[in-house]
C-alpha cells in the first residue's frame, strides 16, 4: 500500500490537516497517511524543507510527500510536483525542495518537476487561500491511485530552488550554523559527521558566547545538565544538554554562528 | 472503506484521544480514522460545531464522524446519533451540531436523531466522565461495521438545536462577527461571500479599532503585514495580515463585532 | 489487522515520530498505528508508564505498545520487548512498564521480558540517539508482521521495574498522592475506588492548602467552579472543577499530597 506523508504549517487546531485526509482518503481510500509535522513556523519555508529532507531515507520507494508551507498562496507562483530519486513530491514551486534536491544530487539521484496545471485532478473549486487541500492534497491522491506524475502537469526545468548554506572549511576551524532546535532543545547544525572526518579528533564548539569541548558519543555519557557535542540524529554535529535544553541554556537561533576550532 | 473523524476537546497530552482509537479498531478493524481536531477549547461547544461544520463538505458520503465536547457528561444530557444529508453524527445533544444542521437546510438537506439507548453497542462498563471513550467512540465503530443507525437508538424529534447568528444585512452595512481565529492569526467572520454580493464592491471592515479597506483575492497580493479583507477558505470574509498575524494586531475576540461599511 | 501503539516524550514539532511510521509501515504495510500521546514531559519515565498503563485495557489482544521515553539512549541501558497478559510492549529497559507489570500481575497476568540483541530486525545503521527510530519501531513492526517475541531477542529475567507507589490505609484516613494532570486541569491520584470502598461514604479530601468535601458523581452536579472529588475515567479519584480547571485553583503538582479523611 502506498504512503502519503503531510508536512505543514498549519498547526493542529484548525481542521486544515484533517481535510486535507478526508480530500486524500475521497479520492484514494486505499493510502496510509503520515503526518510529518504540522508545527512548522507560519511561512518558514526553510525549516518546511530541513523537516522534508530528514525524513526521505526513512520511507520506502514511491512515498508521496506532500509539504505546505505555501506564503505565495493564491498569486502566482506555482504548484508542482516532483520526482527526486524514488520518491514523489506535491508543493508549492516556492524553494520548499531545495534541501532534498540538494541531498539527492549528492547521492546521484535524478530530479524531474512538474508544473500542475492539469485542473482534473483539482478539486472542482478552487480557493485562493488553501491550495492544501484543494490542489496539493488531491494530486497527491491521484498520484496514489496510480496518476503517472506526467499525467498531473507538464515538465518544467526551472523549479525555485535556493542554496543550501555549507559550512566553511578552514585550516583548523569549521563555521557552521545552527538549522534547527528540537523539542528536547538540541541544537542541530550544518555540519556533518564527514566534516569532521577531514580534521583530527579533538576539537572545542563555539556557539553565541558557550564553548564545548566535551564531545561525546551519546547523552547519558555525562552527568545530567551537562554541555556536549554528538553526532545527531543525522549525523549532523548536535549540540545537547544532558537529560536537559541545550537551547535553554546557549539560547542560539536558528542561524546561529557555530565555530569548531581545532588546535 | 469507511472513515471515521474525530472532533474534541482532548487535547493530546493525555492519551484519551489514543483509547478512542484503540476502542474503534476493536470493533470495526477495516476503518480508516482521521483527527479533525483535539484542541478545541475546554466545554467551547460553539468551537467544537464550527470546527465540524467546516470539514463535513469535504468527506466522502458515509463519513461518520464523532464529536466530543461535553460539559454535562454523565448527567441526563442524552448521548445521539444523527444523520445529515450524507453523513453520519456521534455526539452528546448539547447543540454541537447547530451549525452542521444549519449548513445541511440551507442545501436542501434532510437530519434524523437518535438517542443513543441500546447500550449493547457500548463498552460494557459505562464511566461517568468519559463517554467518549464508552459510548460514543464504541457507536461510531458499530456504525462503520455496517449497524443501521436505527439500531443504535431510538428516534428524537426534539434535539439541541442552538441558534446560528447570521450577521445584519443593513442598507449600507453589514454587521458581523468574529466567529474563530485560527493558527495563522488569521480571523474568520460570519459574513459570507453570497452576503457582500448583494452589496457595491468596495467596502471598508471595522473590527475593534482597526479599520481596513484593503480587499484582496488572496494574501500575496500585498506586502508582509498589510491587514486586508478576503475570502477565506470557507467562502467567508477573513481578516488576515499579509504572511503575519492578524491577531495580534487587532486583538479581537472571537464574538467580536465586524462592520462592513460600503459607502 | 495488528495495532502499533507509539508512546514517546518527542513531540510533534521535529518529525521523529513521523520517521518511526515511515520505518514501521516499511517493514509491515498492514499494521494500525495509534499516537497514545507524544508529549510525554521530556525523559520523565514515570508519566510515560502512567500514561501506557491507562490505555492497555481498551486495546485488543496482541496489540503492541512502542513507547520510548529514554534517558539513557545509546548507553549500556538494555532495549526490550515484552509479553503481559496478551499485548506486547517495544522499549528501553528503564522502568518504563513498572506500572505496566504491576497491574498486569493484580489482574493475575504472567510477563515475560526479551533483551533486544538481534540486529537482523533493526535498521541496518544504528544511531547513538535515536533508537525510537533505528531500533524500537523496525522491532515492533517484525512482531506485527509476525516474527515471534522469542525470534527478537534473549530471555533475561530482571528488568528494571521500579515500585509503584500505593496509598497508605490508615484507620481514619488514606494518604495518596497526586500522580498527573490532565489538559482540563483534572487531578488524577492513585487513590482508587476500591480503597475508598474499604471507609464510610463520607470523605473530605485535602490536597495543598484545598479542602474538598463535595464527592459527586459527575461533573455536572454541580455549578460551574465548583471544586469536587469523583471517580474517573481509571477508576480513580479525581479531583476536578466542573467545567473549569482544578489546576489553577490548587496549583498542586504530580507528587502533591493527597489527603482522605472519614470522620
Amino acid at each position: 500500500m502506498k504512503i502519503i506523508t503531510l508536512t505543514t504549517d498549519f498547526g493542529l487546531r484548525d481542521g486544515y490537516v484533517g481535510v486535507m485526509k478526508g480530500v486524500i482518503w475521497g479520492i484514494c481510500s486505499d493510502v496510509r497517511i503520515v503526518d510529518i509535522t504540522h508545527h512548522i513556523p507560519p511561512q518558514d519555508i526553510n525549516q518546511g524543507g530541513i523537516a522534508l529532507q530528514r525524513i526521505i531515507p526513512y520511507f520506502p520507494a514511491n512515498t508521496i510527500h506532500i509539504a505546505v508551507v505555501d506564503p505565495g498562496v493564491g498569486t502566482n507562483r506555482k504548484p508542482i510536483a516532483a520526482k527526486v530519486g524514488s520518491q514523489f513530491f506535491v508543493c508549492p514551486d516556492n524553494g520548499l525542495l531545495s534541501r532534498v534536491v540538494h541531498a539527492g544530487k549528492q547521492q546521484g539521484q535524478e530530479a524531474i518537476f512538474f508544473e500542475l496545471n492539469k485542473s482534473a485532478y483539482w478539486l472542482s473549486e478552487i480557493s485562493h487561500v488553501f491550495h492544501g487541500r484543494d490542489i496539493f492534497a488531491p494530486v497527491g491522491a491521484h498520484l496514489a491511485s496510480g496518476v503517472p506524475l506526467s499525467e498531473v502537469g507538464t515538465p518544467i526545468s526551472d523549479p525555485i530552488l535556493s542554496p543550501v548554506p555549507q559550512p566553511r572549511l578552514l585550516e583548523n576551524k569549521i563555521i557552521g550554523e545552527v538549522i534547527s532546535i528540537d523539542n528536547f532543545g538540541n541544537l542541530a547544525t550544518n555540519i556533518m559527521d564527514f566534516h569532521l572526518d577531514q580534521y583530527q579528533k579533538n576539537y572545542t564548539i563555539k556557539v553565541k558566547d558557550t564553548k564545548i569541548n566535551d564531545i561525546v558519543k551519546t547523552f547519558g555519557e555525562r552527568p545530567q545538565g551537562n554541555l556536549v557535542g554528538l553526532i545527531g540524529t543525522q549525523k549532523d554535529l548536535m549540540i545537547a544538554s544532558v537529560n536537559a535544553n541545550a537551547y535553554d541554556k546557549i539560547k542560539a537561533s536558528v542561524g546561529s554562528k557555530v565555530e569548531i576550532f581545532f588546535d
